[in-house]
């Protein structure tokens, strides 16, 4: 892990959400469901550090909404490439003869379920349910030393440290809230 | 993964806990820090099925304390040789003749962190903390497809659903209760 401040922030265009609300989120997760199958999607874990101490980059958006960077999956895309396409969305250059950062994929933390078209998501496939909505995985990544990250104007680039999600869960919600849990085995390295 | 109604229980003598009290156990760990060094603590995830659904199966002693098997590491003894003599002790058999089960140590689940001399375990190295007084580490186990567990007869051996585990959290404490999540990464194969 590289220290927060090697990380630079520039901004470009507002990124809006795809759907208006949770609800038109669910009817769209459900209605995709019988024409494309369940929904795959791939967050990506950034991990710095700040005095030894791990934080996580995560995008705010409004007050109190925290989304890892990530995207639903095409049909037929491959995980790993995915992923490298949701970061050079949500947090690449957008001028061609800037250099992306190299986003190495590393690995998975985490696996997360939704049973039916409900905002509600569970670490295992609860029982008795065959047709999942959603598949959610959590991959760690391994950042460069240094880099420039490119935010839309209308979101929020944080470091929230692991005390913070660990001591006050309901912040961050259900899924978010674990990663120190998640990432509890992995051997931090902390570079100055 | 295998259904629980492979496995059959015995049962054996008592094994008393070696602390009178939580207190006696927060002191022996800070005596023991200074003369033996941090605690070693390794700890055994069990993980059987029924109806495809995981469970974990988990020591009870009284009616609310629950607690995996396991046991604090000799000074200089290896992780997995120690889980392997802890399993031995908690659910082997006693007589000579039996021939205990192969317990297959498998990944690392989860690291827990203790660091002061207090009853309160975190996922982490909180911040500025140096001098940790234990590390905990989870390990899954690969069970055979069949075996007998021999259970102290002042101890249950209960197999408690992931559900179970994920919608009482209170009821499993701080770091049992999230065995699900850690284990999430994990792709169990259920055989019948
Ligand atoms: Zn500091
Ligand atoms: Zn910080
Ligand atoms: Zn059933
Ligand atoms: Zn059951």
């Amino acid at each position: 892990l590289f220290p927060l401040a090697n990380y630079a922030i520039g901004s470009k265009a507002v990124q809006m959400e795809e759907d208006p609300s949770v609800d038109a989120r669910m009817k769209r997760i459900e209605d995709e469901y019988y024409t494309l199958g369940m929904r795959r999607t791939v967050e990506a874990v950034l991990v710095v550090h700040e005095h030894r101490h791990p934080h996580i980059l995560m995008l705010q958006i409004g007050d109190s909404f925290f989304k890892l960077p990530g995207d639903q999956l095409r049909p037929g895309e491959d995980e790993v490439d995915g992923l490298r396409r949701a970061l050079g969305l949500r947090l690449g250059p957008t001028m061609p003869e800037e250099m992306p950062p190299a986003w190495e994929v590393g690995e998975v933390l985490g696996v997360w379920w939704r049973p039916k078209a409900e905002n509600f998501l569970y670490p295992y496939v609860p029982a008795h349910i065959t047709k999942p909505r959603e598949m959610r995985k959590m991959f760690l990544i391994q950042l460069p030393e240094k880099c420039t990250f490119y935010v839309p104007k209308n979101m929020k680039l944080l470091a929230v440290p692991f005390f913070d999600l660990f001591e006050t869960p309901r912040r961050y919600g259900n899924t978010l809230s674990t990663i120190p849990h998640l990432s509890s085995r992995i051997n931090f390295v902390y570079h100055e």
